[in-house]
C-alpha cells in the first residue's frame, strides 16, 4: 500500500475570481491501520461541484467557510481498503465526503457518513452524479418545487451538466416539454440528440439578452411553467420573462455568482406580474426525499433511460484546474477527478 | 337627481412616467332608470391603488390593459339610488368596481359584482381599505405566504400605507416583531407610535443602499423571517439581505416598477444562499380566503384594534393628481377620492 496520501488543501481565500494560487498540493503519511469503528477508503473518484466555490470564501453562504490549510471538501466514491467496523470490509464500494485527497479515514460508526453502493449495475462514478447529489438535486427541484404536470414546459439552465441533464430527462418522463439552456452548439446538440430534450438554446450564440430572450421564446411557445435555475446570469432573466402565470422557479445554483460578482435579476416585477414562486434550496437539507429520488434515478441509470456524461480529469493534481474550468463551464457533463 | 355622471377616462397610454395628460375628464348623461336586475349606484368613495398603473400600459401584466376612452377601473363604495333587483333597495350601502366616475349602473344579478356592507359599525370608506382589497392583500401575503410564527420578525415596506399598516398590525397580533419601512420621519413615527410596530426604517434618510441596509440590520437584529414586499426598489434588496434561512418573501406590489423602469434585484443569489421562497400574488385570485380575512379585519376595525389612515382627495376631478401622487408615495395611508 502507498505510504502517502496526496491532498489538495485550501491555501488562501479568493478575493474575486478563484485561481490555482488558492490551492496547494500536499502529502500526508497514509495510516497503515485504523482505530475501532474506523474505515480507510481509497478514493476512485472525486466529485467537483459549484458549491465548493462558496466554501472557499468567508462570505455569507449557506455553509461555514472551509478551513484554510485542510483538504478541500468533496464527495468521493471509492473502495474500503482497511476496516475496523463490522459493516464494512475491504473491497466494499462506498460513497462519502472524503475530500480532495486520495484516501480518507472515516469514522464509519457515525450514521450516514459512508454508504455502501452496488457498483455492478450502476457504475461507481454515477453515485457522484446522476445517482448522487446532483441527481437528487435535479429530482427535488423539479418534483418538489416545479411540480411538473404532463403537457407543461420545463426549462433548465446548464442543461448538459450533471443536474440539468437529469432535470430535463425526469421532466420528459413526466410528459413535459423539456427545454435546455447550454453554452455552445456541441452541448446543445447533445442535450437534444442524446438526452432527448425537445429543444436547447445556446446562450453563447446570444450575447445580447434580447436575442437570448427571443431564442428562448421560440423554444417555449406555450410559455414556461417550471424553470430550474442551475447556472445564474444571464439565463435567470430570460427564463423568468417567459414564465406563465403561477410558474415555479427552483433555484439550486448560481455558478456565475460564486466568484462574488453580483448577478442582478433584471425584472423582479415579473415575480408579481406572473405570480411566480421562486424558491432556493439545498438538497442536503431534504434528506427525506433521497430514498425516493435515488430509486427513480438508480432505476433509470441501470435501465439506460437516464443518460449522463462525464468529464474526467486524471489524478488529484489535476483537481484545481478542473474545478476552475467547471466554474467557467468548460466541463461537459459531470466533472470528476479519477484518482486510481 | 343629477343629470350627468362625471368620469375620468384613460385618454392615452404612458410611455414611461404617467402624467395628467393620460387622463381626461368627461361627462355622460346619467340614466334616470335601470333595466331588470340592474342597480344605479352613487359612489361616495373611489379607491386609488397602484395596480391601476399597470392597467394603463400595453405592457405584459397580470391583467388586460384598460381600454382607451373608457372610465378608469377602480373600487368604489357607495349607495344604491335606483334598483331593479330584489336584493338591493335605495339607501343600501354597497361596494363594487364602479370605476373613476360618480355613478355606475351595475348588473347586480352577476354574482359578486356588488356587495352590501354594514356601514354602522365600520365606516364605509374602510371597505376600500383595511376591510377591503388592501386589507385582504395584507392578510393573504402575511398569513398564507410569510406564515408568521410568534417570535419571528416580519418586515413590510410602504408600512404606513393601506396594505403595509395592516401587515404589521396583523403580525403583532400573532406575536411577531413588526418592522416597517416607510418614506419620511412622519410616516415612521406614525407606524411606530400609532400602529404599534416595533420599529420603522425611514428609507428617505438612507439614500445609500449600504446605509439603508445597516439601518434595517439595526432594526432586525434576529434577522428577518418574513418580508412583505409592497413597494419595490430599493427596499427589496435590503430586505432580502436580512432574511434568515428558509425565510418567506411575499411580493404584492412594486410601485416603483409600475412606471416601466426596471428595478434590478441586486443579489438574487441570496434566494439560494438563504433558501428563500419568494412568491408573487394577486389577492383577487384567492377569493377563497376573503371571508376568513374579512372577519378578522372587520372585527379589528370595529374594535379599534386595527388602525388605518386615509388621504382623501375631494371630487372626481382630483382623481388623476391624487393617483399620480400615490405612485410617488405622496399619500399617507389609504388614498381615496371622496365623490359626495
Amino acid at each position: 500500500m502507498s505510504q502517502v496520501n496526496k491532498q489538495i488543501l485550501l491555501a488562501a481565500r479568493p478575493d474575486g475570481e478563484a485561481s490555482a494560487a488558492h490551492f496547494k498540493l500536499a502529502e500526508s503519511p497514509l495510516p497503515q491501520n485504523v482505530s475501532d469503528g474506523q474505515v480507510l477508503v481509497r478514493h476512485h473518484y472525486l466529485s467537483l461541484d459549484p458549491y465548493m466555490r462558496g466554501r472557499m470564501s468567508e462570505a455569507k453562504s449557506y455553509a461555514q467557510p472551509h478551513p484554510l490549510g485542510t483538504p478541500m471538501i468533496g464527495g468521493t466514491a471509492g473502495e474500503v481498503v482497511l476496516s475496523n467496523h463490522a459493516s464494512f470490509k475491504p473491497g466494499d464500494k462506498v460513497v462519502g465526503m472524503g475530500g480532495w485527497q486520495q484516501y480518507s479515514v472515516v469514522d464509519a460508526a457515525q450514521p450516514g457518513v459512508l454508504r455502501k453502493v452496488d457498483a455492478t449495475r450502476i457504475p461507481l462514478s454515477a453515485y457522484l452524479g446522476a445517482v448522487g447529489m446532483p441527481g437528487v438535486t435535479a429530482w427535488y427541484g423539479l418534483v418538489k418545487i416545479c411540480e411538473p404536470k404532463a403537457g407543461q414546459t420545463i426549462v433548465v439552465s446548464a442543461a448538459s451538466g450533471a443536474v440539468g441533464s437529469a432535470v430535463g430527462q425526469l421532466a420528459k418522463a413526466r410528459g413535459c416539454r423539456a427545454v435546455g439552456i447550454a453554452g455552445g452548439a456541441e452541448k446543445c446538440r447533445y442535450v437534444v440528440d442524446e438526452l432527448g430534450f425537445d429543444a436547447c438554446v445556446d446562450y453563447k450564440a446570444h450575447a445580447d439578452p434580447k436575442s437570448l430572450y427571443l431564442a428562448l421564446k421560440e423554444a417555449t411557445q406555450q410559455g414556461v411553467d417550471g424553470h430550474f435555475e442551475n447556472a445564474g446570469n444571464p439565463t435567470v432573466g430570460g427564463g423568468v420573462a417567459r414564465m406563465n402565470a403561477f410558474g415555479r422557479v427552483a433555484v439550486c445554483g448560481m455558478i456565475s455568482g460564486y466568484d462574488g460578482q453580483p448577478i442582478p435579476l433584471a425584472h423582479p416585477q415579473l415575480i408579481l406580474q406572473s405570480r411566480l414562486r421562486v424558491e432556493g434550496f439545498i438538497v442536503s437539507e431534504h434528506m427525506e426525499v433521497w430514498p425516493e429520488a435515488l430509486r427513480e434515478l438508480g432505476a433509470g441509470v441501470a435501465a439506460g433511460t437516464l443518460r449522463y456524461r462525464e468529464t474526467v480529469a486524471q489524478g488529484i493534481e489535476a483537481a484545481p484546474e478542473a474545478f476552475l474550468g467547471l466554474l467557467k463551464g468548460k466541463n461537459f457533463g459531470k466533472q470528476l477527478v479519477k484518482l486510481v
